[in-house]
């Protein structure tokens, strides 16, 4: 899952999306008044049921799917086919993987229009000693500026602001309507082990024939900043996520368990050949990877993109940024523009952690027979995770690293959708009904599987999507805005809304 | 503390060994004599009370102390103290220090010769889930080969052979006769985070003048392989101990929390920062230390230690050595005499462990803020650990790693004793009471904080002694011979015994 991304659009963008918005109305005909009739019978709903909104997602983040630790299996499947049904799909059934199982659910209301949504159930891994509250219990908690928030484990990432999606579908139940397009779910339970499953459950035959209907598939997301602007995602680079295993036994160099570290002198240490591997893997700037062909299938930004990107660079503040990453320059000490060119257009290796003999307090003098480190490497287009891996594994074969396991966990390829698309601007259209005027931007640097449906053969328009604020997405004290204090960003009712005006924007 | 020391002997020597010690008694005057009769009265003591040697074996196991751990401070002072006088010390007195308090006791028998010892009372941390049984039950068990062993974390390091000498004193007790040497005793209860304290235990005026008295001192140790063979090392490698800490906050540079890896990008990574800075410290073979002026003060071995080496590399059993660490071959495809060259002479560099950002299962998409290397440094005469921790914050700064922390845990210089010491021919005729001629080695690879002793001011000669046989130590199912299942290898009442031998050697 993508962190919350931050951004800002000026006082004046905000103050035009309003006039538009307005505009909009003035146009429309007697058809559009009957639906906005329908529209705001709906809308009326959301207030109403908030209560049970918050309860909804309360008792959904007491119960977390975690792939990586296997917790949660299959209860989080059957407990979101449950939230399905229960929000109005006419059917939601568990789909067995090889893995963790999915969902699939259908809502067929008889529209011309399908739109097709993408869910997660699980959510990523907690230590509660970091955690001011119980990352199970949902507490509700008032931080400055922000309002009143939920906080737990999933609470951003993506349990909120799927509920606000799921009540949406209740306040149409509620007002006795049926949304104006149909939908297709199709939710997995390894999203934050990189989706290894996933192709499993979306290529199933029935499947696959039900999001061919749809126009394009959304990803629940509080996409909102604290200042209230909202940016749509046009792709996301793709990820690969692996271990890298060295060890003696594999080596067939230094011990097979762990000696003392006097030892050193005449034996081979497996810790130290991991130190070397790594070492090639970047150039001394610690930075650049080096892996041999890595760049060979970037592709820079296309005209149109490099456009949307330009237009929106002045919008993003470099300050608010810094201070949110504790960061005091940029790789390279590169100008902002240049840097977040770079965070668009470049792809990474990352070492998420390294894990070697004795990790406790203090030392202990051993030799460790295995060291791991624990990389991620994200993938910008025309790269695919297929090819990256393999050239890991030649890079590494080609430098006497051959012996080093290279155990890929998950990933996939980046994804992109065009600027140009029906789902694009009923978007921009639907967040206009919140007063906004949503940024474009050409790709974000974190990764979700929308290849899946932006890929041959479905070639679906894919984006994340959805009114709201939250933040910690991975970290403790994860949260999500229930009720802002901020007339510019939406708590959960005004996320809730923003489904239903999208489904009212794709008719 | 340094492993368990492995070699072969002959059965040649073996013999001969036997030969010697009963010319040694055949050519020994009246006096002797009389001091026989003593001596064969108080090792008459050993077995009857071997049964209470156990039961003193198995409760101090159960009170660890480990200064890693904060655990077991300052009980684990005080139980030695009173140990010490159990066993007939006429005092013992906790001495407290910045760190963990020491021990210092004295026994006066009225002697003319003066033997100090050196005593740890703190053991190495432990992993319950990876024993057998439980490390602090001191379980006996049956281990085929060996006999019936103590199973206990300390078993072997060091409490069992400090246990031994004790009894050996006990013993005196119980026989009503006085040791033939005075007694000086001095106890750390930091030698596994080496030995920080220490220092300040042995240079308080009123103990550096009881040392000053002594010949020598011992460190009681299991030394006996299982084949029987003991080896006297006449000097171990120096240590520095450290961690290498690479931070955000230190740098400037990268977040100063861990943040979502798809800003790697632009942010840098304090993970690859450390990557590369360990890179510089070690040569491409992983193992030759590249730390500038690393080498500068390496004394080759003098030209009568390396004779001793000489004489001692056929005794020593490369299959058997293999076979004990995993290992298939050793560092550069070198011979077994080349390897054990390198291992005597050569100082080392070694990663101890490795901790950053997520360690947990699977992977996890972060930017950690944070790592740390744990690092180890072997050092042979004439280098010293304030210079090479010195040498190693001079590289870092020089290739541009200035930053990161280096924050040394402890440490002490190489030492070094002359083979021609009284206390190594003393050693060597008490071994041979046992029908054991020792092999002498240059220096043992591993460490301990001898120089305390043999560097400036006291200039003692300081060795590792006692019969008996223990393994396991720093790992799991540490152990202590108690009933050796070999007529070559000692049980513990003969690791007793040599300690009675040793102080009439000594006279």
């Amino acid at each position: 899952m993508s962190p919350t991304d931050r951004h800002d659009v000026t006082r004046r963008d905000f103050l035009e999306a309003g006039i538009a918005s307005a505009a909009t109305v003035a146009i429309a005909g007697a058809g559009s008044l009957l639906a906005q009739s329908d529209q705001d019978t709906v809308l009326a709903q959301i207030a109403r049921q908030h209560d049970t909104t918050v309860k909804r997602l309360r008792e959904w983040i007491a119960l977390p799917s975690i792939a990586a630790e296997n917790l949660g299996y299959p209860q989080g499947a059957e407990y979101m086919a449950t939230l399905a049904r229960d929000a109005g799909f006419d059917r939601a059934d568990v789909v067995p993987t090889s893995g963790k199982p999915g969902v699939f659910a259908t809502l067929d209301a008889g529209a011309p229009t399908t739109l097709a949504i993408y869910f997660m159930y699980d959510v990523k891994q907690f230590d509660p000693a970091e955690w001011t509250s119980p990352p199970l219990e949902g507490r509700l908690v008032d931080r400055p500026g922000l309002g009143r928030v939920m906080i737990g484990r999933g609470a951003t990432n993506t349990k909120g602001p799927q509920m606000a999606l799921l009540a949406a579908l209740h306040a149409f139940k509620g007002a006795g309507r049926k949304p104006p397009v149909n939908l297709v779910l199709v939710c997995e339970g390894e999203e934050e082990i990189a989706s290894p499953s996933f192709r499993e459950i979306v290529f199933r035959p029935e499947i696959e024939a039900a999001l061919r209907k749809a126009v394009g598939i959304i990803i629940p997301s509080g996409s909102q900043s604290p200042d209230g602007t909202v940016r749509i995602n046009l792709g996301a680079k793709g990820v690969v996520e692996l271990e890298l295993v060295s060890s003696g036994k594999a080596w067939g160099r230094g011990p097979t368990a762990d000696i003392h570290s006097s030892y050193k002198a005449q034996i081979d240490s497996p810790v130290w050949h991991l130190v070397k591997a790594l070492n090639t893997l970047v150039g001394e700037d610690g930075q650049t990877p080096a892996v041999e062909g890595f760049f060979d299938k970037v592709a820079p930004l296309s005209p149109r993109l490099r456009e949307i990107f330009e237009a929106a660079v002045p919008h993003v503040d470099e300050a608010a940024t810094k201070k949110a990453f504790g960061v005091s320059r940029w790789h390279g000490d590169e100008s902002w523009h240049d840097s977040l060119l770079r965070l668009v257009t470049q792809p990474t290796i990352n070492i998420e952690g390294l894990v070697a003999g004795y990790t406790g307090p203090g030392g202990k003098t051993i030799l460790p027979h295995r060291a791991v480190a624990k990389i991620d490497m994200r993938l910008v287009p025309d790269m695919t995770a297929k090819d990256t891996l393999q050239l890991l594994r030649n890079h590494l074969a080609k430098h006497g690293f051959g012996d080093i396991e290279v155990n890929m966990s998950g990933g996939y390829d980046p994804t992109e959708t065009s600027p140009d698309s029906q789902l694009v601007k009923a978007m921009t259209a639907a967040y206009g009904k919140s007063g906004v005027t949503p940024l474009l931007w050409p790709r974000l640097a974190g990764s979700w599987p929308g290849v899946t449906f932006t890929g041959p053969p479905l070639r679906l328009p894919a984006l994340q999507y959805g009114m709201g604020h939250g933040g910690g997405a991975h970290a403790p004290d994860e949260y999500f805005v229930i009720e802002s204090a901020s007339p510019k960003m939406a708590g959960l009712d005004g996320a809730v809304k923003s489904f239903v005006d999208l489904f009212y924007a794709l008719v």
